[in-house]
């Protein structure tokens, strides 16, 4: 989506709007903890974010990636910046390429720092040499693809202090086809308001993006202030100064003093602000929470549908997908990124969309060995197991084979129910609460356009042990609201229900439109996700040595057990499923299995394979 | 659907069902008046249809016509009769092709009557001489494309009395290929019973449709009980014959022996049985009810869908249509006949189907010019036509131009809020109250498979005065929940809906299943209803002479109001639009045209057309 489509929502819905910038972290770990951050900072509701150019080599090549990652993976409108320093026009050409079938719509065309060899910018065999190049060149390749901003100086820029002449280049800038003005960091309220207006005295109408710098600590606020050329008020440093050694205090002081900043510049009309983050969370989401933007029951997160889209090039019209991956989102979009074609109103044909393999890059479990046994210890017989589902429950940690993000919050009305499951050895692996009809907006439920309705079939998939599931079947099987598929690893599918067909277990019903059906149950991609779920299970076994009791325990369930999923298709009874699975029990909570005479007889670890064969 | 199909529906679920024989009645107004009856008899709630072969010429063709015309019309399920009586090779596979192509897929195959010229039968050219010939060939041409039924002779038929040699030919035709018997109508429940022991004793396996002939007359009874030498048990000339010259009695006595008979029919084990209806709704429909198998509350009539379906071939998928032909079913599959495809799950991309164009036979305004001015009188001001529409809302007569069928039950809850739109001269032509949600059974409501929910937008779309319209427009267009279009005879199409897509109205939530929204408000086919709406409009305008004011009424109508439609998205609320239109009043309801001076400048009459031009 075109940023001024986003500031034009803005505008016309007079809600203020922000956008989050971010640079390429320098290590591996560093961009992982980035990405889960920027995962995390989703929910503080930015309309999109803005990732930096890293000049050169690897850097540059990592702003793309993470270009890549936040428009497919994290559902987040980018903006990239690209800059002609030291950048020939087939690497721009490149790099266009990239945001482009990144699914990425904008552009900030810069000049960026001159190469640090030369003290002087000058232009590079490619030609561009300004700004204004780069933005004519986009325009001249991509027509109107890209959604082009260009950066504006309030206060000067540093290697030209001459107010008039930079705004003749702005005026240039815009002229070739710039649609948007990001700024530079500011603190002077008054001082930009004034620049604002002399850019409109010049003809200059296209949306005007103030750049804000939360405050972290006095010693960072200093020197990007400085290094900015970021003239500070005087209010501002006697309310900071006294304070400067409590990082606390500076903070505190700091976000009061952004926000009214914040405030100032939106009630001179300006409806969106842009926040350096500098990749960090905690200074802007204090500022947003001093504004009162955070989401909120007043304010939700406004999602489109109950899961995040990809925005990924082809992908923005996918509005329908299995349950099953609710808590791995980046494994389906990946296990279906061939698709020529991503369901849209209907599940459609689900024959013919082949899932990918489980052999690509992160569908498998990731982290350490090591890691995972510190994550999730080392149980060694049902009851250990159902703890950690308990412990996830109960958010005392946030990651479980089957679920890579926290517990989500519309779990908590069955929480306790879910709790009592894996208490009695029935492992939860996915669930959704019934809801039978609330409003979009609802804080909890809500997705979709305003003046709607949304609704839930109550889901619940579980790994269940062969005598406990048999009994299940039966009590379910004639059950006239509930359908269910049951498989174990190796085994055929087993149902109640006679169509082949979809079941939509979330719905909307909204002015104007179909009914929208983003969420189904259904048998094709319920086998995709079998193997992926034991195959889950499985690498989980792998984390603990060979006939120990926790990798002999893992092994049992992965090999003999079912993964069951139910629906209660009576979406006006929230408990049936509960109710219906009332007294189950596995027999032995705490067996321990003994290890096996024969050393590794089920798959000898590779240290010591040979043995048993 | 093949018979089959259905009457192991009914032995699955322990409800016994029925089908309805007719024959192809000898005038055009005869064909008129029983097509009528059995879109009414529709509502008794048959598994299918039967329509016997009228033997040569244009009688076979009328059998054919009358198959389609049940399919593709009034979504009954056909059986075509097909007799080898005086027919060719060639003739059979014409009236088995048109079977074929009307979507029918049952064939009762019979011998028919020998030829009046002959004494006994003979074998045609063709080589069809019994009716297990003829069953071959259809098993030959069309595989299992048709369930094939015989006919079973419990007590002998005219030709042939020897009950064993009747069943070596039954046991001969089941051989060939025929998958069920239809017996000849009889009133010995004993002697059925017995004889099906014999057919299963013979090794027939097939399902086994008894006769059953009601009783209309006296005279009638005994007239075909001979013709047909069948055996009137004594019990029943015992009771019928003391009242024979009193038809009331004779129907009433009638019913109950009937229904007795076929409650000994019922416990016997065999589940459906065929009524020779005679053409007749009456006698049938008294021994339905007193059987209590009339769809009621407790047993509503099942429809899959809250239109019919239609059961052409290739349109049994079909299953979302527009609203606005909701009272002109014929008139919407003659317009969309031609389709390659029908909408199956989501009405899809709108721009692709044309529909067809109004002059085709059935589209326009039905019935002489003279037995529409009986029917709706000669209204010469806008309170005139209101009335009629509020007539049309009382039950007191049963068709307006825009609807060929009485005011649906549904329309009840609703029916004062639209009379007393009528009353201010806001013409309603179609609407549909508000559904949040109840059971799929529900007997006014419901539709589709048990266990699900169904629900509606409130619908509203009315004829509309310039003033009165401009007024109306000013309070829709913002309102949150209300979305509609306007469009005059030869304008624009006004709206205030943003998305060009369809809008959902109906729909419902099954288990298993994806939503099913079977029907939707969408702008290119309410531009195709647009024409067909003032079309019906100018249609009956003709009806009355040049410069009359009932011409001139409805020629000012159709050539200056708004036709409107008016969704409130909000179906939780039912009576938004009725309040938001509040106290709108067309200004002179009682204002009579007055004749222009030149005679008929607005539209010349055929006999006087050239003096104003």
């Amino acid at each position: 989506m075109h940023i001024r489509e986003m500031l034009a929502d803005a505008e016309r819905t007079g809600n203020p709007s922000f956008s989050f910038e971010y640079f390429p972290p320098k290590t591996a770990q560093g961009v992982q903890n980035l990405y889960d951050r920027m995962d995390r900072m989703y929910s503080f509701g930015p309309k999109f974010i803005d990732i930096t150019w890293g000049a050169g080599g690897h850097i540059a090549e990592l702003t793309c990636e993470m270009v890549v990652q936040a428009q497919t993976y994290l559902g987040l409108e980018t903006c990239m910046h690209l800059t002609c320093t030291d950048m020939g026009e087939e690497k721009v050409n490149d790099a266009l390429r990239k945001a482009y079938k990144a699914g990425c719509t904008n552009i900030l065309a810069l000049r960026g720092d001159p190469p640090r060899d030369h003290e002087k910018w000058e232009a590079t065999e490619s030609g561009f040499r300004y700004a204004k190049d780069l933005v004519a060149h986009i325009r001249k390749t991509y027509g109107q693809h890209f959604d082009i901003g260009v950066a504006g100086y309030p206060e000067g820029c540093d290697d030209n202090k001459d107010e008039e002449l930079l705004l003749d280049h702005l005026k240039e800038k815009v002229d070739v086809g710039a649609t948007f003005i990001v700024t530079q960091m500011f603190y002077d309220a008054d001082n930009f308001i004034r620049w604002v207006g002399k850019v409109r005295a010049r003809g200059i109408t296209v949306p005007i993006l103030p750049g804000i710098m939360p405050i972290a600590t006095y010693a960072s606020f200093i020197r990007r202030a400085n290094h900015m050329n970021c003239k500070i008020p005087d209010d501002w440093m006697e309310k900071l100064e006294p304070v400067k050694n409590d990082d606390v205090a500076v903070r505190e002081m700091g976000k009061t003093l952004v926000a009214d900043l914040c405030r100032k510049i939106i009630a001179a009309g300006i409806p969106h602000l842009h926040f350096y983050t500098m990749n960090l969370a905690q200074a802007t989401r204090m500022v947003l929470e001093e504004l009162d933007w955070l989401p909120s029951a007043n304010r939700p997160l406004k999602q489109a549908l109950p899961w995040k889209q990809s925005l990924g090039l082809g992908r923005r019209e996918e509005d329908v997908r299995p349950i099953f991956w609710r808590n791995r989102n980046k494994s389906y979009v990946k296990r279906t990124q061939d698709w020529d074609e991503f369901p849209n109103g209907r599940w459609g044909d689900s024959r013919s969309p082949a899932f990918g393999e489980l052999d690509a890059y992160g569908i498998g479990l990731t982290g350490t060995n090591e890691q995972n046994r510190k994550k999730w210890g080392e149980p060694t017989c049902v009851a250990d197991i159902a703890n950690l589902f308990v412990r996830y429950l109960n958010k005392e940690i946030d990651y479980l084979p089957w679920s890579e993000a926290p517990l989500a919050s519309e779990a908590e009305q069955i929480k306790d129910d879910l709790i009592d499951l894996n208490k009695r050895g029935l492992i939860t692996v996915n669930s959704q609460p019934a809801v039978n009809g609330v409003k979009s907006t609802h804080p909890i439920h809500g997705w979709g356009p305003n003046n709607g309705y949304v609704y839930q079939k109550a889901y619940l998939e579980l790994l269940v042990s062969p005598e406990v599931y048999k009994e299940m079947k039966g009590r379910i099987e004639h059950h006239p609201d509930l359908t269910y598929y049951a498989v174990t690893r190796s085994g055929t599918l087993e149902t109640n229900t006679s169509s082949e067909g979809p079941n939509a277990v979330t719905w909307g019903v909204f002015p104007g439109k179909e009914i929208v059906q983003p969420t189904i149950v259904e048998s094709i991609s319920f086998l995709a996700w079998k193997d992926e779920a034991f195959r889950l299970g499985v690498d989980w076994s792998r984390c603990y040595e060979a006939n120990t009791p926790s990798r002999l325990l893992l092994e049992e369930i992965m090999d003999t057990w079912y993964l069951v999923n139910i629906v209660n298709n009576d979406f006006h009874q929230p408990r049936t499923i509960f109710e219906v699975l009332g007294d189950l029990t596995v027999a032995d909570l705490d067996k321990v299995p003994a290890p096996s005479t024969t050393n590794g007889a089920h798959e000898p670890a590779t240290t010591n394979g040979t043995a048993a064969h």
